[in-house]
């Protein structure tokens, strides 16, 4: 990964946006910016250079992993050494004028800030800082999109283990138990969220969780479900009909695909993402289902199962190449089923790429 | 579980905080007194009464959880919604005379606050309040004490299953797969933590998760995990030989079994937490392993894995009735091995009792 190149674009914002220097607490944000993985830790990008604190439980995972960057490994908290560390080196070297240190509002606490800003001499003023790292991020490099990739892959293998045990009677939680397992012997650090197998009445709720809920012969069963990756998430939603599928089901179901299909034909560079959202949109209302569709069109993914941008109407952020999205509108029909199609797609210089396009036509157990 | 009741302690607690109300954000907070278990929400308590706040994703979950507490579905954040509700509603009753509302500063972010106080009339002011949840959540009640009873045993359970599992040459990684699948199984809502499988030279590492990496012959596996069942979390870890044990690795064991026997014995009410911790540490330095023995001796364990208080030196407090904490000393030899043993105790009135306290004999395979 291209830590320097990283650490380098966002040294040279650090003027523009009036900053001294920044401290990155946020552990993503880490990750993204020196490969540190732990979790313990404070980046300080400032235009000398880079220090990551940690404790002493990481010395040797740090020592490892960090790139770019000079390692301090403290007694106390990463926090209180960065803060008695830039009252001791930074500022001495700086003549003591003031100082602006930004900060990740986002992300730290209001305690821990306080705690900051006690260790610091009083001529270093704390700001909150624009998220310039996560606007970083939206835009994937080349070794990422192949982190990606690995992951939506693995993660797509997950589904068909689900198609072999989705049986009426067999419990949900059985089915997510099968999916984590298989993701777990396949080598995945972990899901990238907690599994949602959906089913009957419950498919019509958004976040469902993997509930203890049987099976029923006669409904839809949302799957969603992701892995992490040497730290790099999937996400992905299928929806199979388990018994005899209604006429009703088909429709929501081609619907929701035609959505889906219309909303990726939609993506490619210059486009808005609040446009994507309402192509989406457009389609389900076509079809009468429009005030079913609750939730966004999509989001980010990449070392964040949720990240920027949200493809969502008032959203302001344009598609760039690189970029990689989530897909996947829904209808939930309250108290009876729901249905949810996703995939993950990277924008390129024409359009888009659909990851893993796994087939999509309706599927009966 | 006693919503109303730590409700109200809660409530008569505020004034002696100089708190005209207090705004609960921290998710397993929120849980403790009002029963809610989603992702997003907001718990204002006064004298008045508490209201919860959450948004549309969370409205049935909110209606079917949610218990002593008027409920707030809101188009916008909860904390959002809290701040209007709060400028229309509270204020108005009160006069527009100053009020101070209590926030958690170890948990609300600095862009959550800023945003809090900007919604916020200029006559509430925002601070930050002491850790009055965290205290209360620090004893257990009966029904408490019976759901981590469950998760315990329910967790205890997965050790059997490693048991069948490891062998020389299975990856770590191959080992929490079967115990995850073991508890997932068992209806565990989730992991308590991230299933530590450390062997071999990693056997020396505090924290290391479970790897690729192939168990070797001939050395320790360290096995530290737990479940989530009902919200409540258990947390154990068992120590085993893989192949032919030598004399230090009997006698490095047998020392750390008597350290946690030893510190498990002298929990008992009235006993201050950081004693608890120095007779783990003596039992370790009497035979020279003092050194070795790198991190504290126990933590609190509820609706959290890791809670107040925590077992470690210069920790003030005492024990009481109801409190469930960990003893699990370990000894860490670099780049050799590792030991650890870990159980969950309750402290009753007069002394403790170790929860599923099963056999923890020296184990070779």
């Amino acid at each position: 990964m291209d830590y320097v190149g990283r650490q380098q674009r966002l040294r040279e914002a650090l003027p523009a946006n009036r900053l001294d220097a920044l401290l990155i607490t946020h552990l993503s944000n880490i990750r993204y910016l020196c490969g540190f993985s732990g979790s313990a830790g404070a980046l300080l990008v400032s235009p000398a250079g880079s220090t990551f604190f940690t404790d002493g439980r990481y010395t040797e995972q740090a020592k490892s992993e960090v790139q770019a960057a000079k390692l301090v490994v403290a007694r106390k908290t990463p926090l209180t050494a960065a803060a008695e560390w830039l009252g001791r080196k930074w500022i001495a070297s700086r003549a003591r004028k003031s100082q602006t240190l930004g900060i990740e509002g986002p992300y730290l606490t209001v305690a821990a800030r306080r705690g900051l800003s006690d260790g610091l001499p009083r001529h270093i003023r704390l700001r909150e800082a624009p998220p310039l790292v996560e606007r970083a991020r939206m835009v994937k490099d080349a070794d990422e999109i192949l982190a990606i990739r690995t992951a939506v892959d693995q993660g797509a293998a997950l589904f068909d283990r689900a198609l072999q045990v989705i049986r009426p009677g067999v419990r949900e939680i059985e089915v997510a138990a099968e999916m984590e397992y298989a993701a777990r012997k396949g080598g995945a650090d972990a899901m990238s969220f907690e599994t949602i197998i959906a089913s009957g009445a419950r498919s019509a709720l958004p976040h469902g969780r993997a509930s203890n809920a049987p099976i029923a012969a006669g409904g839809f069963v949302v799957c969603d479900f992701g892995v992490i990756l040497h730290g790099y998430c999937s996400d992905r939603t299928r929806t199979v009909y388990v018994g005899a599928a209604t006429t009703e089901a088909r429709r929501v179901y081609e619907a929701v695909l035609a959505s889906q299909q219309a909303a990726i034909d939609a993506v490619r560079p210059g486009v808005n993402v609040s446009r994507v959202d309402r192509v989406a949109r457009k389609t389900l209302q076509q079809n009468g289902l429009g005030p079913y569709f609750t939730h966004s069109t999509g989001h980010g993914v990449g070392l964040e199962i949720h990240e920027a941008p949200r493809v969502a109407q008032g959203q302001p952020e344009i598609l760039r190449p690189g970029m990689v999205i989530t897909i996947e509108p829904g209808v939930y029909l309250p108290g009876k089923w729901g249905v949810r199609i996703e995939d993950m797609v990277v924008v390129t210089e024409q359009g888009c790429e659909a990851l893993a396009p796994t087939q999509k036509e309706f599927i009966v157990i």
